[in-house]
């Protein structure tokens, strides 16, 4: 976040590192999928299934909720700081309707 | 949202009608907590609790909802207007934490 | 659980002392609404009115899977065990909607 | 469900088309992780991919839902038919569990 206010070369570097996790956590993820389809063929007990299902969707809320916080402090931040307030409250709208639908997922 | 730019006395208005509101869906809720217990102490059918205790998370949510984006077109945006960004970016982990503790309850 | 077998003096006295439990657990929720109807009142800050709602959610989703349990140990085994098949695979399906609506709310 | 009387064959088969459904919807689950990855690599808009993540979290929600609701009319009604209340007790317990673990993640 202390890179808001660095040149362009430097937010780029502390983007791509970022990207880089999120990408390593999303791999992961995949493995997990991939995972629970091999429990299912392989017949395991539906208990075990189901944990590994609620540690994917841990996973994928923690993605989820990464991106929605770099979503408020950079995209929303970045419309207020050039003023432009319409634009602003239009991705706060955007945010506000993502936040339901992961409540509510 | 569009009396953000209005005279102190618009805004106040406004708040004071929001608030009227939420304090009207907190008096049902109440309501609704207050039927759960008559449920309960005159042996009511368990899924028939269930329906209405889902019926209540509901209504918590939506109000949660409601005042998260409250929080991120005001606080938020007020502090990012008055160009003090650390206190913006306080203001949205302040919301990004509240959202986390949303999605897990 | 252990007073399944027991007789129906033992499972009532059972059944009552989880009951006074489930009260004094909702008679605290409906003191946690009406709590945050005063914090909004006076004006609370939107984040501790959305940390009062989390708690309160959590206290309602763990009376509701309180009520799930009982559900599946008493009445969908009773009627497993009066041979009625049909009643339990029926009761299992009120059980299954139950657990659908609160995953999803 | 009405496959519980039936002959051991006619069970199986009944178990294996099931298997397969969910072995498909699991394999779809897996693309749209592989498509969250590929989202992110390609720097699409994040509140893009968040909704992509709440439509594979959803559609994990339902087959954990589903899994459950097999694993209380399969192993618990069961265990239950057979006359060992402990070990349906036991398998309710495991489903309480899951569904403490589903709500809360």
């Amino acid at each position: 976040m202390d890179t808001l206010n660095d040149t362009a070369t430097q937010v780029a570097h502390g983007y791509i590192n970022e990207k880089d996790r999120y990408l390593a956590r999303l791999k992961r993820i995949e493995g997990q999928a991939r995972g629970i389809h091999r429990m299912v063929s392989e017949d395991a007990y539906c208990i075990d299934i189901l944990t590994q299902i609620s540690a994917i969707t841990s996973a994928l809320e923690n993605v989820a909720l990464g991106l929605l916080d770099d979503h408020l402090k950079h995209c929303v931040l970045d419309a207020a700081k050039q003023g432009d307030e319409e634009a602003a409250i239009a991705k706060i709208q955007e945010a506000s309707d993502a936040i339901n639908r992961l409540v509510r997922s």
